[in-house]
């Protein structure tokens, strides 16, 4: 599938369009998807300073979300409609966590996409979500 | 199943536990479960003065854990292994999130929960969410 | 919501439509959805004779399937997009299976419903559902 | 990971244990899970000739416990306790159905796969899933 949004394309998106966007930046623009990335910090942490569930959720959803725009372009108000994720390890302490992310369909209705997360120097799989985007009618451009 | 942790218990383990307690109010402790509110102040909103996906999933996930808390008591260190969202409608502007949650299974090992998430004053699902708890092998009490 | 099918013409529908329509039966409408059951056979049965995981995700999706026909009449080509699926507890021997179904939306693209799954007889859950299905833009009529 | 069970001692396990077992085949022990195919007859196609979700459900669950047993030896009674599948695109007609599955997690208490189903052939993917086994306190061999 062709490229819509290069990797600074989708960072000026994220800090435009997202409160956080300081937490998350864009590593790379893939093939499959996009590679994501968060720095921790205090905001995102719970008791034994793991990252927490929803600060992992956050990122898959905001990573899955992004590589579809990397194809179709900054389409307004595509929503997420279903998420799954599994919880598999702790990440590890004092790490950024990584998404990688690969679009698994874009159609006309719908996108799913499904990110995988590590922890930055670790290969084994903290996280893995799968994520469906619902995409309006007419493709506005914001 | 009996009740191990009352409706003020489970506010004062989630104000001792949870950073962002002061968002969440326990409002009852019902046969089936919980009900949980949160009170969206600026950082839970997106574009268009809606909760955020995130902040939802993070709503579902205190109250399916408090809920299973009530019945086991103050557990330490159950962790989310599992967890489906389906997100129906955009909350309603300016109004409190509110998660019916049922106790669907409290086994051994696992503990599975569900939430319904509306906005106060309307009774249209907002979200639905299930979640897995894994409970460790010694019940420690913190 | 308005009903568009009745108790019998669903039962018509499935018999018309799926394979396997002499297993189940669509024992109610109800305010919120429907009823379904299933009489297990040999064909559904595992070792240790309790239901298969297959069996019980097919009724969980015959029964959400019909639910929503059951508002939006006979509408062709409706598939199934997404499905999140708990099994809880082992299904008692020699009992019929049964689905009380509850939609969550109609929406125009997609529709959304849950099945908790009890053994006749028996109040607790054996499983839990929810599905997606994705609407047809002309819901053209079978 | 060690490899517990090649290629043939799977499929001897599956003729073993499984009904439906002259349906699948197991195609390959990877490094990271198996290879598994279906060869769909008319019990497991729907009107249009595409197979049904419960089959591409079965045939992940399958795979997966399979790949999970290639590891960890033929375990007695682990037990699927959630899955969540994404229905992406219509299966070829007349295709085999292969599920390549990727072990994600192999836990003292769980373990998580996950397949990308896709149909002979093709690289497209028909469907995605990912389940959780719970593994019995002790692993008796059957």
């Amino acid at each position: 599938m062709d490229i819509a949004m290069d990797r600074s394309a989708l960072q000026a998106f994220l800090e435009a369009h997202f409160p956080q966007a300081a937490d998350y930046e864009v590593d790379a623009v893939t093939p499959d998807g996009v590679v994501m990335r968060l720095c921790p910090d205090a905001r995102h942490l719970r008791p034994g300073e793991t990252v927490s569930g929803p600060t992992m959720f956050a990122l898959a959803d905001v990573g899955i979300y992004l590589a579809i725009l990397s194809r179709i372009g900054p389409v307004a108000l595509a929503v997420t409609t279903n998420a799954s994720i599994d919880f598999l390890r702790k990440p590890l302490a004092g790490r950024d966590l990584r998404a990688e992310v690969r679009i698994l369909k874009i159609g006309r209705q719908l996108a799913v996409g499904e990110a995988i997360l590590t922890s930055e120097g670790s290969r084994e799989a903290v996280a893995r979500a799968s994520m469906t985007y619902s995409i309006p009618p007419q493709r506005g451009v914001k």
